[in-house]
């Protein structure tokens, strides 16, 4: 009997691998409800807090500004949704690329009787500080707006401390700025201080940590939809999930670690250089954007490269590679099922080359030779199609 | 060295034990995205289907009228704030001992605008035939009503199945029926189909399953506030929980077992009685309500009691009993640290014995000892205070 080969995971980007020895089961974590008064309770609060703490410190924040939310989606509706609650006129405006928990609850907004405005992407998938200053100029009432750090499909980083100039500047109401750091965090650095925002998201299940669990940072409390208990001072209803908690605060201390966190990078980077070169030689490889040559790490995450095969439709190359042993993805997995994808679109990318692009995420348990690897068994399927 | 005396855990109301042996770690558990199309994906997707046809299954349900969520807050909050969604006039009513996530979320559609009712509680703090005739003829246009299966703070039962007769014929537009039944799945006879409702939440760290996932019951899909990715079609964005929901599964299965489900009321039964005989011996016990003589079980769940001692705070009794090493509570953890007690007041209760309740909650491994133990403890207290 044949053995079948390893499998070899290139999405990270959907989700990662559990950090091993990181995750701690629910088990070994107080059982208690935080919001009990009696031992129990207290051991589970003072775990809470502590992991508040931890994640506060890895990201460089105030503990008290940080709720724990059942991850980066919830955290994203439930600041943008707050909204709804607050009376008066202004527009709000998200970056064209955005992850579908923004774009979709701002078009809820929308639906509801506010103004919603897009920030246009340049052809690099990145929102350009000209770009922003001519939709800060069409909404001059906009008093929101939502930019990603990294994208999801592409891997584009956006300069959130070079575009904070003009999202401060602008004329009009002051304007209250939320980040999408979900694929950020623990990849690429990140400062949420030094960038002025107002509130940003993370999820621990890209980072290796458990599901159902992720944190919403806001300089200040506001008023959110979803009522209950009074937990998380107010801001997020429901049982405390102390286990995931722990487990999130270790590992963004895990991969925040500033050593750490470029150590990864910088190999990363490699091994995304190696893989491009290596496809570029193919002679049927077209990055996505076109002007990314390499892991190009000043505009591009390097955990994440959005690649086309002439010819070769994006789903078929998935399914190729999949039945050789290799995970990879077309666009998101929040889209997967749908059709269109909107964030090459917003790139002004040609349709036969949307159809075509796939995405490949890797994570710090990637070696050179899992590229290796694929890069061979890119090569094989571009031998047959 | 003095060792301390076993904690002894009377406060499974708050949260239950983790059941050994059922809570899944996740790393068992495929790691895959749900939504990726490859095969970690496809993997994951499966196990996730499992778990949704398992929880219905043990609910006498049709799989795909369950929706994962994060928890039995977040069932009743989605559900109820769908309506903000929904055009139109009509009342929306909700009883007088709901949790804090039906009742403020029924506020919460009150600030935005919308009839909100309450439906009276009897003194025993159930919802009669009779009150809830007066508030369908009060609020005619009615079309919401949410009812709790089991009282959080009291135990207090309500009937659904009888309830559903002048649910179901009242005049005026039809009634959208919510239960919350997150303390009485598992615990006492649930039949969501038998009692006609349209939706219902549980919560899985109640039957000892992890935090973060709970499920939605929703006999028609209907539109939910908080958008994303398009998860549990459309109803409930996010990645999904596949090891919350594979535990969930789990630890319904074990509890709703019809077998396991009578054997542990009954042993419940027998050390309810055998607590409140004995605490009726001490001349200072007053059960709330003051007509519940025993476990009562028509009346009430067997797994709750409300209790007042003369004389004593019930803050009081809930610090010198953790001293002595048990854990019980004052109302709900929901509500811990807030003044008010507004399921003892629905019930027409004087504020004395408001301010002396005390919650004593068990569960499937609490045994007759565990109650001998908190009786000598609690006659110990009256001793001193």
């Amino acid at each position: 009997m044949a053995s079948s080969p390893p499998r070899r995971y290139f999405d990270w980007a959907a989700t990662a691998p559990p950090y091993v020895g990181i995750a701690r089961p629910d088990a070994v974590v107080p059982f208690g409800n935080p919001s009990s008064l009696h031992a129990e309770g207290r051991a589970a609060r003072e775990c809470l807090e502590q992991a508040r703490s931890r994640c506060a410190l890895a990201l460089g924040l105030k503990p008290e500004t940080i709720y724990f939310t059942s991850g980066g989606t919830e955290s994203n509706a439930m600041l943008i949704l707050s909204f709804l609650l607050r009376p008066g006129a202004g527009a709000y405006l998200y970056s064209a690329t955005e992850h579908p928990s923004v774009r979709e609850n701002c078009r809820l907004l929308e639906n509801q009787g506010k103004t919603v405005g897009v920030i246009p992407v340049e052809a690099d998938g990145r929102v350009s500080a000209a770009g922003l200053g001519r939709s800060l100029e069409k909404y001059r009432e906009s008093r929101f707006a939502a930019i990603m750090a990294v994208n999801n499909e592409t891997g584009a980083l956006n300069d959130l401390g070079a575009l904070s100039g003009p999202l401060r500047e602008k004329e009009g109401p002051p304007l209250y700025v939320h980040c999408d750091l979900v694929q950020a965090a623990g990849k690429v650095p990140v400062d949420i201080s030094g960038w002025d925002l107002d509130s940003a998201s993370l999820s621990a299940h890209k980072l290796g940590g458990p599901r159902g669990i992720g944190l919403l940072y806001l300089r200040k409390p506001l008023e959110t939809l979803y009522r209950g208990g009074g937990q998380e001072r107010g801001i997020r209803a429901g049982t405390e999930h102390v286990a995931g908690a722990l487990a999130l605060a270790a590992c963004l201390e895990a991969r925040t670690r500033p050593g750490t966190l470029e150590a990864a990078r910088t190999a990363a980077r490699a091994r995304m250089n190696q893989l491009m070169g290596a496809l570029e030689a193919t002679g049927r490889f077209f990055p996505i954007p076109a002007d990314r040559k390499d892991a190009d790490d000043g505009r591009f995450s390097p955990y994440i490269l959005q690649a086309a095969f002439d010819g070769v439709p994006g789903e078929v190359m998935v399914r190729a590679l999949d039945q050789a042993g290799f995970a990879v993805s077309t666009g998101s997995a929040c889209s997967s099922g749908k059709s269109g994808r909107p964030v090459l679109e917003a790139m002004g990318l040609d349709p036969k080359r949307q159809l075509e692009g796939i995405r490949i995420s890797q994570g710090w348990s990637t070696g050179s030779e899992d590229i290796e690897a694929l890069i061979q068994a890119i090569g094989k399927v571009l031998k047959y199609l």
